[in-house]
């Protein structure tokens, strides 16, 4: 029988936090904590709009092996370890996907997405392709991708080979566990151990930043207004006043 | 004069059978009647929701050599195989275009795909680009391309060579009057005489899909459901007598 | 102080004629004048629909090297040259940067972009990435963009070098003050020197197109509508006529 | 039984005349002739310091379909198109492959260039790969390759599927009987019908080159000498009287 | 203290019998016998001439993060896993490394490659690149590599960390212990479980071989030499006769 | 006239020491300098075995627009920009070409590189190709580029722009005077305000590497000698003395 690991969860509260801060200010901090580049480039925001936050359970698919990974394997689903991973998810996970940025694999349909979403799944990141993407569209997922293809998961040049082990997803490293938080700017992976001082610092409430859009978009001098100059203070707190906030 | 090859077209039956059928299950079943890929990677659907199916009419592009295609060729519009390939167009055709993959290449604008849509065309699909993106969209028509330009047919790298011939669309093999099914997970390809095969095996109605989908969405188990075990007929007998389908 | 330069702007009126004629006839003139391809290939229309003209303000990106871009520079705003080149922005602008096709980087966020359409900017193409992208969408102004990221612009790879310098934005050349059209199709550039010619050909009202684009949606053939034939002009006539117009 | 046409055979003598002429010249003067770029860029000199030059033999590999090439062609060799290109051989000819820049198929192997050179080919240019090649480099063919591989020519991605057809070679068109010639700077492609011209023009003996060639290397001045300047005229002569030449 | 898993090593024999087909008929028996592409694509031979046969140990890198490799490190060598793997190595041993196919990363230098050589290392494959090139090719071992750097193995976007895991080397799968035989046509992966199968088949001599290559060469005819047809097996058994073999 | 502006030349002992130095250990130290990668990757060794280090005349191509670039040029050589940054060479300098990866322009041939080599040059770097190759590596030059080809330096895509600029060669920034060090293993940039400290961190002599070295090819433990463990240390000294130096 086919055993694979669970994931160790974060404190919910740190996946809420990060998920108000954003990926664009996640990845400025974590930046200034040292981790040069926390972004996963290359799948993108399929189901725009949509703002997903949660713990990694992890899917790492090889290079197609014909030894490794047989037609006689489909007799067996429970031998398909892209089911497996999600047998792992709780509301409010992740799945990140090693796809090998492959064009011609549909690592999940509509059958797995619906079982993911009705588990209460948040949403997907691949660094590979999904398929019957219209439907999936509309299952409540978030989706990130970077492609569609009519293609099932091991059509051509990859198989599955590990559940929530370390992996690369599109040249970013992940860990399971990791907290992902993705919306239309991408994905960001923030390791556990530093989502603290990450909501710390990027939480800190810029009370300023409307004022300064407010006043940028009628017109406002950019060396003023962002950031805030000394000299537009006493602007800001009559403003502030004014509205009574 | 300019004479070009017309082709054969397979039984409209066998077109509309595979349209019900849809890309995934027709990649999935192909690569079970041996043929490994038959999705064309690359083009991705520009008119999202459009489902297109046909014969494929196919052109082919050449890398430019200017003593092959010269300017005064614009002098006398009938040397442009570019329109010869759609003066074969019938009610239901589809146009397949080996471009080569070049992004500064518009192969048609506005007026051709009119023209196209007004025979009946169903749909095009091509390695490369087309120009008057914003009102092609609006013809009515499925398209499957690279991207969007610009720039005309023969402007930059490319002239188009051969009309209704054996192609290479993005890496996919592809015979004139083979059988095109395209929608938003990309288009496959279809050898007329695999079509009945295809029908007949990937046309077997799993009719414990929709009773799968509503349990996976209620959270059900995947394993139970997808596919069906034994020790869920029961529940799925019950449940189809109680909707009485 | 940091001084960079302001650009020449061409007469509002050749880029109004401009913006009418469109890329499309655009690229095609240019051509017939000797520039073989003014297209920009790569970046594309993030903000559908819309249709920008202006002269390029210019920004000009390196390969990062620690010793030129230090840390330090984040202290003083002044020095990030990438908000230089919005200080020059007028009514009308449009900022095309050579972001080297980086996805790493994303050279304006939601303030930058709001600085720039407070003080009517037109629309920018950028041949790598913008963040803040949800927000940056609404913003009235067009933008042409490779792709998004959550990356701050000199995040990684790349950092701001020139301003109002000439460019190479994806492999096309661009000097400051150049006329850029943008739309669905793309980005193209016009040579100020060049402006007049193509408007003088592009414009040259094609009054039959209208009668062309009917018969052809109607089935008509393309060798008899387009172009107009001969044979087709009293057709065309007594159409017109008919129209009253 | 397999037919495959044959080409027709320029002159020898143009052939010749062009070999000496070298690469470098040749597509020089084509660029004079219109024609912009006849390298074929991507195939390298695998066989450095040799030069080969002759009519072009084409063959034209396709995407795999496995319905198009079965496992049990090879039972019957006489199937395999890649044989069929070599049938054609004659002393000093050139095969010209268009293997779609596939790395993991080695198209001609030892016995197939072992028979090759037999009939005195002249050498081969594959937009793709050879196997065996460190025997095939002492077969005294001149081999202009982009890399090497263990793999047969049908192993993976690509089957054979034309003879002596138009062909694109690594984005370069090639017309069966055209004349290549190839040395360690690539291999270029002369349309038979522009031969004589470029042996016209590129022949001319630029008599003052190797006094240039001299001068340059003894620190002279590239102003004066390249192009020979009038004011160097008289020393040129003067050295020319001395040398007896 | 870091804890690395040995591998398996296969019996000797069956490497020695590998090396002695070499990798042109091992690919095409593997294709025979299921594998579809054994060969690493990617790496190329270094060390011209040299045949390498051995089982594999393996080391994966992955994408650097600054929380998983800090510079600390450097402070305690024992850490540094791409050490680790060469501490594994016995007589005959092949190291092949997922290196990402980073062109930014020397993964070994002359230091590590002199010690690997020192306990009679057969040889290294790697996706990506080594440093201090000019003296490592004269190490005695083989090496198969993308390119060379002066940078070192985690200057730049990885890290190492596995050790005689399966890994993915250039989208070729390695499981550790796997027999690995590279020449001047790259490199190819044997599974063990296979060895005796490849071995069986590819060693079968063909003894007509040195034949068909001289009558090749002569100019006879591929037809009837290549494979050996029926009504030339008198002519090669004469031949045999007369040179007493 | 044509009027570029020269360069500063750091005191050659810099130059010279950095030499010694070679670029593994200069790219180390850089990056211990903050420099994160200095090295030009792309441009490879085609003078095998060369050495070459000095300041760096800076050439930029831009992507050709036919308006900035007419064929009438050539009538003019003196228009050339190619030809002035070679006009600037003195004995010891390097050459650095922005040739954007351009595989269809061969930047230098023969005689360029023969008046560079008569002036003293060191090498050249060039982010792109040269022609007449067979010739150019016999000059005493050492050469690093991508490749070659028949072409000449503005036949397709692009067209010299600016000479001793600052310029980015293959996604690395170079400074007009920086110091270039090229061997084997690529070329690397040392900004000249930093030379010193590379060398006085670069330059102190690791005299155990010998005896380590030594030890190593005896199947000395890496752990004990590499870097020298202090239970190595008496080995050493013994070792030294016996050897008498």
């Amino acid at each position: 029988m086919t055993h694979t690991p669970d994931i160790m969860r974060p404190d919910r509260l740190l996946v809420e936090a990060l998920r108000e801060i954003g990926t664009a200010t996640i990845a400025s901090e974590l930046r200034n904590l040292s981790i040069r580049n926390a972004s996963i480039t290359g799948p993108c925001a399929f189901t725009t709009g949509k703002v997903s936050a949660g713990p990694a359970l992890t899917l790492q698919f090889m290079p197609m092996r014909e030894d490794q990974f047989g037609a006689a394997e489909y007799d067996d689903p429970e031998k398909q370890l892209h089911r497996h991973v999600l047998y792992h998810a709780q509301k409010g996970d992740m799945v990140v996907v090693d796809a090998r940025g492959d064009m011609d694999s549909g690592i999940f349909g509509e059958m797995m997405l619906t079982y993911f979403a009705g588990l209460g799944g948040e949403g997907v990141v691949i660094d590979g392709c999904i398929r019957d993407s219209a439907k999936a569209r509309d299952l409540g997922l978030g989706l990130w991708v970077r492609g569609v293809t009519p293609n099932f998961h091991a059509q051509t040049n990859i198989f599955p080979f590990g559940v929530n082990v370390p992996i690369a997803c599109a040249n970013t490293f992940v860990m399971p566990g990791d907290i992902i938080v993705a919306d239309d700017d991408g994905a960001v992976v923030v390791p556990v151990a530093m989502a603290e001082q990450v909501i710390e610092v990027g939480g800190r409430h810029s009370e300023w930043e409307e004022f300064t859009r407010l006043r940028l978009s009628q017109g406002g001098d950019l060396r003023k207004y962002y950031p805030l100059r000394a000299d537009a203070e006493a602007e800001y707190l009559a403003w502030k006043t004014q509205r009574g906030s």
